[in-house]
């Protein structure tokens, strides 16, 4: 009787059973900060930080002992359209300079004491370009999505995302373009510092492909395998089993946002579990970051990617959970509260 | 024949003689930055932050191997007119709950491997009530200030400033409103917290302060000792000391940079070493920022002092560094660059 599974049905049927935060740990936050010896609230964001993280974590302290950076790669055959200053090629010897500990990435992490997996997905088999065909086929796509869900298991407690791909920022454009609508320049930066001429070929290029798939994006999981990548698909299934495990989530930039966006547009509450690590100085981003409804923590003009920005506001985070569990309370440190003499 | 020497001109003369940042140093960060494994520029503010450092400390390459918080706390006695929710007492207690470890500074300092140092500047002898005395008398300014550049002596790198004092929001709000003018309600804000009829007591305070030195404030060296305290003036003195040391400085919030504009105020150069670590949330620090033409580098609504701002803002100035003295180049790590094949 029954028709063979949709390779989408089982990523539908995850995201309809995601679990809610624990509000009973955010309280146990709160009553916890207005002990602390600090005036209430003086802490502004670390303070709700650490509510944020206790609630995910299901916890009445949130604790950060594993936390993790993973990378994802993958290429893309846009490139092909001359989109990136940089050759395809880039995306292998940047694996293999994470694998070196020779990028930005690995000097972050070491400082901030950070894990970190790098996951180069078929990079021989670049994604589809875009403007032709759909990237990844469904059952690749699906594949895909569940090899990022595999790739974060193992007992971490703070999942930072990042990406490498030359040509990402393109496709990052094409589902920004796909789910939100707008002219295509809206949503195009200059990626890796591509000229004026690329910058034109790079809208051009999220135009037809947003013009060659249009009669099916409105099912956002069309937009994933469409208009994304290996990388793409890879995320937005780390996310999705972060949520499972309740293991709390610091998005990247423009290109990690752009697998989280397709997770919002599928249900917005999909990434109630996320916080944004900053607004990215690549085009769109912090329109993105306001259609999210995620207010970011940084904003230092970066536009790298590799989780760079989610690394760096991990050192927030981790003070944040420093100060809530060991500050001492006002009792604890004989500390007078307010109006007391 | 000489008079004898007013305190204040061994300060004058010192900030006459203030040294420059050297330019071949930032060059050199430049031109390194260009060789480093990501497109130029990406890092973003890091990029700028690298070039900063190395131009201060006078190296080709920036390096930071003993950063210190520098917490300096004092009485005032300008709580007696009731401007704070906390009781004069808790400046004591806070000073020995920094020594025990249970403040949020000592949680952030161990999270980023940041030194401290608490200094408390003669807290049973407040100064005096800004709104019918000097503060301090000049002589006792011109000491404390020689103290504040005593006390960050001993081969550091990096200095990050803080402060504690039950009513120096007031003092910090009299000092904005005596070198900037405006309305006093323009400068004040709730401090720890205190309620609306606290707050009008505050402005009250500060328009009071200004109104009694008026004639004397067109010299910020006045400002100094008429309405600042004792930590205000022990961390003017310990920025011009780090200046002649050639030691990069972080300021923390809305405190802090009372001293800073005090000194601001006397030569606009004599910050140039100085990086604004983030805009507080308290009244008026943004403006203040923008007189002393400081970009935060961080948005975090915090309102607490002790340097928890500038230690916080650390995190992502040591990443900055480790970014640039530790990433490969494209030479090193075989990536082609821009355009290349």
């Amino acid at each position: 009787m029954s028709a063979s599974k949709h390779p989408f049905d089982s990523i539908r049927d995850l995201i309809a059973s995601i679990p809610e935060a624990s509000e009973a740990s955010r309280q146990a936050v709160r009553a916890r900060q207005a002990e602390l010896t600090k005036p209430l609230g003086s802490l502004g964001r670390l303070e709700e930080i650490a509510g944020f993280l206790a609630a995910w974590q299901g916890k009445a302290k949130p604790s950060i002992d594993r936390p993790l950076v993973a990378v994802f790669a993958g290429n893309h055959g846009v490139v092909e359209k001359g989109v990136s200053a940089y050759p395809a090629s880039v995306t292998r010897a940047m694996v293999d300079n994470f694998r070196a500990g020779g990028a930005a990435i690995n000097q972050i992490c070491a400082a901030h004491g950070l894990g970190l997996k790098v996951f180069d997905l078929a990079l021989d088999i670049p994604a589809q370009d875009i403007t032709r065909a759909p990237a990844l086929e469904k059952k690749e796509a699906a594949a895909t999505f569940a090899f990022g869900m595999e790739a974060i298991a193992g007992g971490i407690d703070l999942l930072c995302l990042g990406e490498m791909g030359i040509g990402n920022t393109t496709v990052a454009a094409a589902i920004y373009h796909g789910l939100y609508g707008g002219a295509a320049a809206d949503w195009v930066g200059r990626g890796t510092g591509i000229d004026d001429r690329g910058l034109a070929r790079k809208i051009a290029a999220v135009e037809a492909a947003v013009a060659r798939h249009k009669e099916h994006l409105a099912d956002p999981l069309e937009v994933m395998h469409r208009l994304g990548g290996r990388e793409i698909a890879a995320i937005a299934g780390a996310i999705v089993a972060a949520r499972m495990e309740r293991i709390p989530v610091i998005l990247d930039g423009y290109v990690v946002c752009s697998a989280a966006a397709i997770l919002h547009a599928l249900d917005p509450r999909a990434l109630d579990h996320c916080m944004a690590a900053h607004v990215s100085a690549e085009g769109g981003h912090g329109d993105v970051l306001r259609r999210l409804g995620k207010k970011p923590l940084l904003e230092l003009e970066l536009r790298l990617g590799e989780g760079t920005g989610a690394a760096l506001a991990f050192g927030i985070i981790k003070a944040a959970v420093a100060c809530h569990t060991g500050m001492a309370t006002f009792a604890e440190a004989k500390v007078a509260g307010r109006g007391e003499q």
